[in-house]
Formats: C-alpha cells, structure tokens, sequence
C-alpha cells in the first residue's frame, strides 16, 4: 500500500533525523536531546512537506523563513538542513557545538538555512512576526494582480518556555490585533522544562489565552504522527490571521528518559544512542540513500521548482514592469538611495529639542526612501518617531508606520525580524530611559549584525519633572557596553542629520541615536566630522592644557560656560560616538586627544563609567552617578550642578588644581 | 433620604479630588490630567470603603498595601493621603513635581502612604503578587487559628498599558498558577493611551485573557458610579484566586478633552480647571470641611480602629506565643539573623563552580533564617539557586522556593514587591546573561533601596558550548554603571561566603552575586577583604612595577599564571566589586593601588569598560570586547586568550613595554 509505504519512510526519515541529532549531542558531549526528539517529527513533515526552500539560493528573498525560537532543538535543524542539501555536510554535525564550525550550540544566523540566531527564549515569535509584517510590506509594494514577487509564508517552532516570556506575550497580542497572515507557530508542547514539569510552573489555557489574543488554535495529541501535523499545518494555512499549532509530545521521546526532565540539556545515557542508531540500523552518523532521496523528492524538488518558477515570474516582471524591477533589485540589496547631504539642513537659528530635529529628519528620509519603515512603542508623538507614509494595519499594508502599544520589547524583537528579512530600513523610537525593555533584542540586533535604527528621546535628567523612573542615567553606559553597537547623542540638529546617515548606511551594526527633550541650538561647528566618532569643536590658541569631552546638549553647555572664561588653553572635544572614534586611526585619535595631555575632563549629565577610557587617573568625570529627581528642567539641572555658571566654576577649580 | 444624600457626599469628595489634582498639574504645568480623572472615583471609592491603612503608623505591617501602577495617575494619589490624614499636606499638594517634594511626578516610596515607586508600566501588578506572596508566606507562619496577624489585600490600580507590558504578562500568568489570594487590580479602562486610542494598538479580549490565565474578571461598566465600583470590590473580595476589576471610564472625564489622548499627559485647558473649581465651589486648592470629614467618617475611622485591634491582638499574641511573638518582632525589622562567620567553610581542597559553593551557602542560611525565600526562573537545577523549606505552591503557603517559570522580569518585579512587603529576605537566580530581561525590574530595585539578592550563574564566555547567546559579555559591565547596585564576583567558594554575608545584611542596596559554571580552586587568601570591594591577594616583594586588577575565575587564572614567572615587582589585587572599593577611604584605595604606580591591567573574560576608571590611561584592559563563540570551556578560553600560558605572555610583555 502506497501509503503506508509512505508513512514508514516517514517514520525512517524522522528516526535518522533522531539519531544523528542524538549522536552529535553524544559526540559533543553536550546539547539538548529532549527537544531533538519530541520536535523530529514536526520539524521534518515542516520542511518536507511545506517549506519552500532551496540550496540552489539560500538566501532566495521569496522563501519560506523558518525561525528555531526553541533554540536548543539546533541539532535536529541541523540535521533536516543536511538533509536538504544546504552546505551543512555530515563532518559539520560531527562538529556540533565546537569552535568555529557552522553547528553551534544554538543557530546563528550566518549558517546556510537559519534564519535567525536563536537561544534567548521569547525572540522568536516576535521576530517571525516582524518577517510577515516586511513580507505583507513588499507585497504591498511589488505584487501585482497578474505577477507575485513576494509571498511566503513564515514558521516558528517554539517551545514551552518561549511561551511563558514577556516579550512573547507582547508579540502575541500585537501580531493578533495586526491579524499578521501566513505566521503559523509550531509549539511543540512536551510538558517538560528545564527545572521541572510545566504544570508546575504554568496552568494557564493556552487556547483560550491565543484566542483571546485573536490568534487560530490548533490542536495535534500526537506528535508523531506526521499526517496529523500535515493535516494541521494544512489547515492552518486557510485560516485567516496568525496560527499556533500545539503539537503534544513527550520530551526525550523514545529514550529511556522519555517524558523527563534531565533529557532536556545534557546528552543521553549512552545506551539510548547506541538503541537509536540499532533500530534503524547502519554506522554512526550514516543517513542511508533512501533518506536522502526522500528529501529530493520532496523539500528539494518543490523548493528548486519554487525557486525556478519564481525566477521565471521575475523575469517576467522585468519586462513588463521595468521600474519597479528596478526597484525590487535595489530592495534586494537593501541599496541606501537618501543622499544625506542634500536632504535637510537647520539654519542657525534652529534651536529646538534634537527628539524635533529627527521628527524632521525621519519625515525626510519617508519622503525619499519607500523601504524604510518603523515604529514607536506608544510614544511617537512625544519622540517625533514618526514618519509618512501612514499606518500599518491589518487593513493597510502598505502603511510604514507600525503601533506597537507599550510593548517596548516586543518592538526590537520585531524589528529584528524585520531586519532579518531584508529589503526594508527598520527604526524604533522610545524614551532613552525605557531602552532597559529592550536589552535583550538590542543585543541580539548587534550580535546578529542587524543594521536597525534605534531612535530616543528624553536622554538624561533633564527629562525634568517626570522623575528619576524617567530620566535614564547608566543607559547611555549600558548600551555603549555592547559589542557591535554604535550609540551617537548628536549635540544638535544639524548633527542629527549626520547621526541618521551613519544609521541609515550603516550595514552590520545597529546605531542607537539619543536625542533631548529640551531644546538646544544648533552649534556652527564641522557636523560632517560626526564620522570620525569625536571632534574638536573649539580649539585652544595657547598651549593646551585641559581637553573637555562632551556629548549632547552638554556641548552647548561647555561651550557656552567657556564664553564667561578667558582662557585660551581649553580644548572642546565633542564626542558623540565613542564607537565611532575607536574605530579611527592612532593618529587621528592622537590629534583629538593628545597623550600628553593628561588634564582631561568628561561632562555629561549621565553615568560616564565607560568615559574613564579617555580620561586615564589624572581625568576628571563630571557627570551624574545617583538617579535623578523630580523637578523642572532648569531646576534639575541647577540641582545636578550642570547650569553655566556652575560648571565653569568646576572647570576653573579642575583647570588650576596642581598636578 | 440617607442613601442619596451619601451618594452625593461622595460625588463631592470625588469632585474634589478631580479638581485639587488638575489644580496641581496647573501649577505645575506639567502632569497627566486624564487618567486623574477617569480614576478619581475607583480609588475614592476604594480608600474610603476598602483600603485598611492607619496614618498613626503609615507602616503598619499589617496595612493594606496598594500600588499605583499607573505611576502618572500620582496627583490624585496624594490628594487622596492628604485626606486619609498622611503627612502630605496642601502645600505638599501645591508642590507637585518641585525638587525634593513629597509629590514627585510619579510616586516614589520614600512618600508617606506610598507603598511603591512606580511609572515604569508593567511592574505594579507583579510587585503586587510579591507583595500577597509575602503576606500569605508571612500568615502561614505566624497566624494561629485563633489570632492573626497577618492578614491584608493588596490592590492595584493599573492602566491600558501596564496590561501591554510583558512583565505584566507574565506575573498575570504566574499569579493565576499560584493561585494569589487578596489581589485586586483595579484596571482603569478609559480607551487611551499616549499615542492614541487602545483600539488603535489592542483588540484583545481582556476578559477572556485573564480567565485563560486563571484569573477571575469582574467589569464595572461605568466608572464615574461609586455604588457600582463598591459592589464590584465587595464580589471580588469574595473570589477565589487573583481578581480584574475592568472599570470602563473616559480618559479625561468631564474635562473639554474627555476622551482625547491629548489629555493623557500635559496640563488641561484652564478654563477646564477654572470649570472643575465652579462647578465645586471653593477658592484654588481648597477642600471643604465636610470634604474632610468624609475621609475621617470612613478610611480614617475605619483604619484607625483596624490598626488598634491589630495592637490587641497582638498583645494577646505576645502572651500566648512569647517565642513566635519575638519571631514576629525580628521580622518586623528585617533583622538578620545569619552568622556567616560561623555558618559554613570550604576547605582547601573545595573546587567546584562558585555556583555550587552558592547551593551550599542558599542551603546553609535557609536552614537558620525561615524568611530567606526566593527562587528561580527555571534554572535552579543549573544555578543552584534553591533552598531548604520547599516549594511555595498554591497548596503551599508555607513552601519558599518560588518556581517562576521563564519569566526572569516578572520574577524581578514580583521578587521588588516581596521586598517592599517587608518582613523577608528574597533572593533570585539565573544564568547571567539573562539578566538582561529583568533591566527594568533591577533599576527598580535599585532606585527603592530594595536589598534584594541576585544570584547569577554561567558568569562569562567560560559558559562554553551554548554559544554567544548564553555568554556573558557585557553584562557585567552594564550592572556595574546602576546606580546603588553592588555586583561581586567572588574568586572562590569561601569569598562567595563573604559575598553572600555582604548581600544578607545589605539594608538599602541590592547585592548582585556573580558565580561561574566552571570549577575553580579555593585560594589561601584573606576572603573576608571582600568587604572592601577589592584586596591584595599577591604582593610584591620588590619595588612594584605592575599592578594586575581581576575578579571572578580570573583571580586564580591570574595567580596561576605568575606561579611560572619570576618576577617580584608584581602585585594582583582582587577586586571582586568595586562599588565596595569606591565607598572605601582614600588611604585605604592608595594602598591598594597607589596613585604612583602607572602600569596597570585588569584581566576579566568580560567586557571592562568601567575598569578604566582604576588604570588610568596607560592601563591596559585584557578582557572581550566581542560576542563569545560556541566551543568546550577549554577551547573558547584559549580562542580568548585566557589560558595559563597566553596571559603570561601577555603580562610579560606588558611588564617589558617601555613607558
């Protein structure tokens, strides 16, 4: 019988796919079996039967994105991405978890076939959210009536604990009220976790909770069955809006730890590998013929003929429509198409807040780049985060500006996902201080090279009577922390300007821009000099003896209190990027901040930690290392010790101090 | 007629409660008008008809507590404390949002009858299950069946967008699981946020959201209607489990900008505040005497006699049970109760991960102080975060270890309010480079003065296969840079006693402890310097030449290392935290590291930036300044750079560079 033939190369499939993932585990002497095995079965009728895919062009953009949230099931991804001839080779899954190899403890985005990086629980869904919002966008945009560009479906396979994380629930509630399409979540439900059964940490009615949210739910008992998934999956794929599909398994299934906890993240007794690999007979780490050819008769032959028929339709579409294929191949490489320099300009008498500035700015670039897009979370009309273009909504795709709501973490995760995407230019905006929601998306933004624009606003104490909950101190230091991420507090508007072009150009590193809530004017300084990360903004004309660091609204500030100084021995550096001024060259950062020259001072109305860096032990920090208060802004500040005159006198008394 | 004429009576004192609130955010020019409206008769009607607190003792342990999660909604907190008789008075009122009022934008604890500091959305409703944690641990331990001492409710009052919050989220799920008793969250659900309407940005089904998370859901349909509001308390008192009381109201109620976002957070119109004072009668902040009296006829009478009958029975209490009476007492002050001295000892041949050293030390003071509670985000059984006394359960009132499931922010948030509670010691644990989703939660704790206990593991890249994603990078650093926040990462088993004793008897600054996966040697040096912040482990015995600075599995890495080097002008100094340090004298700092020593370096597998501040500009960082990789401990710690043999050459060529 054909279908049982069927069935039973299924079942071998899914036992291969067990055993090597197990194998490598047990070669690596590390990783995580539970989810292996209760995920295999789901995992593989996915991409067997739905995922549109192709080695032939991994990176094909119309494809079918499939995010791991579970991110310790990365053995089985593996696996099923070997299997689907993607340049994962058996030797790479031998190298499972060891240094430098393609396999790593969790997925990370730059191995054939994965997605996303994956392991901090709770990303995932978020970010497959923000991957069907860029993809409803495109096709907004490049679809026509006869000929479809951009249509794909996203899948997340999560687990128990991604569901029990905060900025989960966030994306689950906007991508309901966005009725995102094409999102179709697998849970694979194996009522384990790490510590212990889920039913002792979590009783909540998951479909009633995805239903309230406005999701379809989805039920399998048994997630083994490969025909009870397909058929799920199958229905998923008419429903109207995201879908999550409980798939119920045992954790460790089919080990001697089956259901157990201690199968979630340490290889299995060793009999249990040696059990798998007897029942389905040949040597450690052999996929037989039949296996492979399974996946060519399958995932491979669909997705190459998917891909294929795609690249005839796009042909197609050149022809008839040769602007907006001029279009889409620029969106393909995510070509920056603004030219700064002749954007916008602020006269000499803009004096308002740099949260204005970038509202002017943002609005600019809308005008120019159709594939920038973005959002705030709830705050856009106080940030200026808004761009034209309109609202995305679940009735208006082609709108660019998303409402997060008060979901801060959620945003950056979705954002990511937007990032992961391609083809679009993705922003956030939020108060500086509420960037504490967000650390860990904003990580993961840096560690997997994702290029977003990170907007705030309201960037120190001088936020004023809000309080010290709203006014950030140790933000600026913790986001200047991260590796790979570049935060600039442009001092004024015109600087603005210059902040956004390294944003926008930017290609594997996100860029954090920090603006004020109160106004500042605008500086007659070399705004261009921004690129080198530091620049002296007023030079000294006797011998220099104390050099001032300086960002933000505190560059007006030095300036302004030196104007009351005859003293012609100060140098003025504005820094705005310290990332930016590491990366230049010594002697570049020798003519800013000669050695010699051990005077040296910080002035910045936040927590300055990482300023020590230019300041050595005869440096001088003045900034602020206690949280704020509530007041008006000049009484704030006055409070803080950063009105003119009491910083001049500071100045004076560092200036004279004997060595 | 009796009953009208009390209806009316309570329109007026709600009216006046409206109008003194919008009269502050006048004369401050600054404030949210719109949610001071639309919930002025919900928390009327609670403090008049509900809440048990006494202004004789605004400390009460047994008081209820609320907590204004709504931070912004701070005006008509105040105005309703002024009329339960707390020492806030008009002219405190008059100074809303002034330097160092009482009556901050948002409330801060420091305020009399403010329970929490709040304005950070998202936290109130999981410090409030924190807080009726603690009470129904508390109860179980001192309630006798015929005296009872601890038995209070906590309400909240929560906007739209604390419900958008994923904290919040996952505290609703939590507390639906465990089942809380005596927490009421008022919802004020007046259609707006910030940016616009809730509809704009939240469709979900709140009522059948919370049911699914085991909650019980309770709607008032008009939120102006105090009879309505009271019946609705009345029923939720009665429930079982954790009540939502969904209050339908307009945002700016009776105001020109009823139901406009533009009312949520800037002053009204003045015409608006001149028509709320006519309609009410009275000059500019006045308050009726019959106003007054309401207050004293019904919260102050009603608290007032509470507290008192608390007195006597504990009176009785104090007779009948002496020995839990002086219990009782040494709860009420926190009072420690742990000898550390005395407590446990690692001997020379101990060798394990500090983590496990920090199992033992959990054990050991769980077994002398029963109001050592906390737990885990799921990673106990890693962390070795967990104690003696069982699980808290809803069965288990009287269990102390808290299961979170993955919810490392609610878990802060919830651990934020068992603190505030008073009367326990709470700690949390997790792997380190999750701390970055409890940010907002930890600034919290800061800012309060909550000596909260954090407990990480997996403290750096030495995490080893799970990859960058599980490796702590930065993370160290960003905690450093909070203000009033102590991080110690201890350098063995015995020092991670010293850093326990430090976090156990902190009274006003959480105590983050840092502990290693990997098994690290116990050191013959004098661990009780830990209180220092940072100590001499290795001194030179010639003129001193180089200073090396470390902490953690680097002390002894570092100490390892110049075992293979002769050389006596090196001195190591562990500096396991230098919050410590930065609060010792200058005397002993120089003898620590004396200014005249130039040639410094810090080793530490993280990022250092903030270390700068102790080696000055020709100091040199050996640390990681980009994401970990995916390998076997000793494979990434040798791709880092921090094997015996590389940092020897390293320290050897540093020691030969030319000044």
């Amino acid at each position: 019988m054909i279908v049982g033939a069927k069935i039973n190369m299924s079942e071998k499939v899914v036992s291969t796919i067990k055993t090597i993932s197990i194998e490598a585990i047990d070669k690596a002497k590390s990783g995580h079996p539970g989810i292996a095995l209760s995920s295999a079965c789901s995992l593989n009728t996915l991409y067997t039967k739905f995922i549109n895919v192709t080695s032939m062009n991994p990176k094909w953009f119309n494809r079918d994105r499939f995010i791991l949230a579970a991110g310790h099931g990365s053995s089985i991804l593996y696996t099923i991405l070997h299997l689907a001839n993607f340049n994962i080779s058996i030797e790479d899954i031998k190298n499972l978890r060891q240094l430098n190899s393609i396999t790593p403890g969790h997925p990370e985005v730059e191995t054939p076939g994965v997605d996303a990086t994956s392991g901090p629980l709770g990303q995932g869904i978020a970010e497959g959210i923000g991957m069907q919002i860029a993809e409803s966008y495109l096709a907004s945009k490049f679809n026509k009536s006869d000929l479809v560009l951009v249509d794909h479906y996203t899948y997340v396979l999560c687990g128990d604990g991604d569901l029990q994380e905060g900025v989960t629930l966030e994306a689950i509630s906007l991508a309901g009220h966005l009725n995102i399409q094409k999102l179709i979540v697998l849970y694979d439900s194996n009522d384990v976790q790490l510590d212990g059964y889920v039913e002792e940490v979590n009783t909540e009615n998951t479909k009633l909770k995805f239903i309230s949210c406005g999701w379809k739910y989805i039920k399998v008992d048994n997630g083994e069955n490969s025909l009870e998934i397909e058929r799920a999956i199958n229905k998923a794929k008419k429903e109207n809006g995201p879908v999550i599909i409980e798939i119920k398994n045992k954790i460790g299934k089919g080990s001697s730890l089956e259901g157990n906890p201690k199968s979630h993240g340490a290889p299995l007794p060793s009999d249990d590998v040696i059990k798998f690999r007897e029942e389905l007979g040949g040597e450690k780490f052999e996929i037989c013929s039949e296996v492979y050819q399974e996946y060519k008769d399958t995932l491979i032959r669909r997705g190459n003929a998917k891909y294929k028929k795609w690249l005839k339709t796009l042909k197609i579409y050149a022809s008839k429509y040769p602007n907006d294929y001029k279009e889409f191949l620029n969106v393909l490489e995510n070509k920056p198409i603004v030219d700064f320099d002749n954007l916008i300009k602020f006269d000499k008498t803009y004096n308002k807040a740099t949260r204005f500035a970038s509202g002017d700015i943002f609005k600019a670039i809308s005008r120019i780049d159709p594939y920038f897009i973005g959002g705030a979370a709830d705050l856009s009309s106080s940030t200026q985060g808004e761009i034209e273009g309109g609202r995305y909504t679940k009735d208006n795709r082609g709108g660019r500006n998303i409402y997060f709501g008060v979901r801060e973490h959620a945003m950056n995760a979705i954002a990511n996902g937007i990032a992961l995407h391609q083809g679009l230019r993705v922003f956030i905006s939020g108060f500086f201080v509420f960037s504490d929601y967000m650390k860990p998306a904003m990580r993961l933004s840096a560690l997997m090279k994702l290029p977003l624009i990170y907007h705030f606003s309201h960037d120190s104490i001088a936020v004023g009577e809000d309080g010290p909950t709203h006014q950030p101190v140790e933000q600026i230091s913790m986001l200047r922390c991260i590796p790979n991420f570049n935060v600039i507090r442009p001092c004024d508007a015109n600087e603005t300007i210059e902040a956004f072009k390294v944003a926008y150009n930017s290609t594997k590193t996100p860029t954090c821009i920090v603006c004020t809530r109160q106004g500042v004017r605008n500086l007659d300084i070399e705004h261009k000099n921004l690129s080198k990360g530091a620049y002296i903004v007023k030079r000294e004309t006797e011998e220099l003896k104390l050099i001032i660091i300086t960002a933000g609204s505190e560059t007006a500030l030095v300036l302004d209190s030196l104007e009351l100084l005859e003293n012609k021995s100060i140098r003025v550096v504005n820094m705005p990027s310290s990332y930016l001024f590491d990366l230049t060259s010594d002697k570049y950062k020798e003519s800013i901040l000669p050695k010699n020259v051990r005077k040296r001072m910080v002035v910045e109305m936040s927590d300055c930690l990482p300023y020590y860096k230019y300041l050595g032990m005869d440096g001088y920090v003045y900034g602020v290392n206690t949280f704020g208060k509530s007041a008006n802004i000049d009484v704030i500040i006055k409070e803080f010790g950063f009105s003119k005159d009491q910083l001049l006198k500071v100045i004076i008394k560092y200036l004279n101090k004997e060595d």
